[in-house]
């Protein structure tokens, strides 16, 4: 019990500190990511609105369901990438981050409009505690590289990737509806169970398995971060740049 | 009026001349294309199944709705990709053919499913009129190279190929629903109209798009078809191979 409140205390450190130092007066547009940590992040700017009087025109453009309801439930001026495709700043999470700054996302599954949102944005921030930090993917996460596939695609993508690189992909099955999960898009997500202890070049790893047909996109993030804030278990916040 | 059916003959001609060489006794599985010549593929397997007696345990794989109606159609036995990954041979159609047998796919909007089963197919053989068959992609075909999308992700997306590549990119509208076309996967097209009279190399090309974030396939297949079959404007079936 007492390392959860830790590590929740570890994820709001990093949102906050990341909010104060990437969203200011000037900034007009930031783009909301998914996951725990980024609630952290759209209370601070809530309290900084609502409180503070300050960013009241920002703009927040959503990459998933669940930023687009805390955007509402925080009411925050909901932006969308239709309207405004280029973003100041995005505030998101990982799932892990490696010594270069690769990240895997997805494991909420959002890791599609993610992806659209980060590539949007002129800097892409990541929030996350110290268990996300890695020097090699796959130290810290154990579920594997999400993957978005359109759902009639699915079995020739297992077969392919397995072939092609090893390792188990595996359909990611729903907890409380039956068969599998449906992404936000509406379409399915394999994890990839990479084998550890193995040099990857994850840029081309992540490009030979997006133009496999029928994947639609992968939760590696390669060279997009610009900087990641971990909020560590001795209550600092630890910042990475490449 | 005499054009229109002699290119429904010479798509006849190609289509059947197609079955007749790929679909033999022992082909097990075979991936059904979408379009207007694929129709004629369909009829041919089916008069074989139906008055010669042949291929009575063929499965058929469609590649999109019309494609299953085709099968149900004409009561062949229905495979999918999840049962079927490794198909023996799919016939196709190609709205462009150039010279290095790159297509443009994707006019009648099934490109994602169509590359899906095209990249399970052992042999992917294309069926056209004489009309398809260019030197350089855009010369006969004016409404550019189809893109399907993450609806979320259209305008960011668009921006960027302008960007990238000139030419301009539009949202393809239905005509008989309000809005958009929304493909069989639920997706947004994006209709690339391409600066002619330039040299492009399609595969480069193909693959920074289908990097691009929200972008979920497109409709350059290159590399992927085995030999092309264009029935001619003087009745006689021309083919192509690399």
């Amino acid at each position: 019990m007492g390392d959860e409140i830790s590590l929740d205390e570890a994820k709001k450190k990093a949102a906050r500190t990341a909010v104060d130092e990437w969203v200011k007066e000037d900034t007009k547009i930031v783009g909301i990511g998914s996951g725990s940590t980024v609630v952290y992040a759209v209370q601070r700017i809530a309290e900084r609105v609502w409180k503070d009087g300050e960013l009241t025109d920002l703009i927040c453009v959503p990459s998933s369901y669940q930023a687009q309801h805390l955007i509402l439930d925080y009411n925050l001026n909901l932006g969308s990438v239709d309207r405004n495709p280029i973003i100041d700043v995005a505030i998101d999470g990982a799932d892990e981050v490696d010594s270069n700054m690769v990240l895997i996302k997805g494991g909420g599954g959002c890791l599609l409009q993610e992806k659209v949102v980060a590539a949007c944005s002129k800097k892409f921030i990541v929030v996350a505690d110290y268990t996300k930090k890695s020097l090699h993917l796959g130290e810290q996460w154990c579920r594997g590289v999400p993957i978005e596939v359109a759902p009639m695609a699915q079995v020739p993508i297992k077969l392919q990737i397995e072939a092609m690189f090893g390792g188990e992909v595996v359909l990611r099955m729903a907890k409380v509806k039956a068969g599998p999960i449906i992404t936000d898009n509406g379409n399915f997500l394999l994890d990839w169970k990479f084998v550890g202890k193995r040099e990857y070049n994850w840029d081309e790893v992540n490009r030979t398995i997006t133009m496999i047909p029928g994947v639609l996109e992968t939760g590696l993030f390669v060279d997009m971060a610009h900087k990641c804030y971990f909020g560590m278990a001795d209550g600092s916040v630890k910042a990475q740049s490449k």
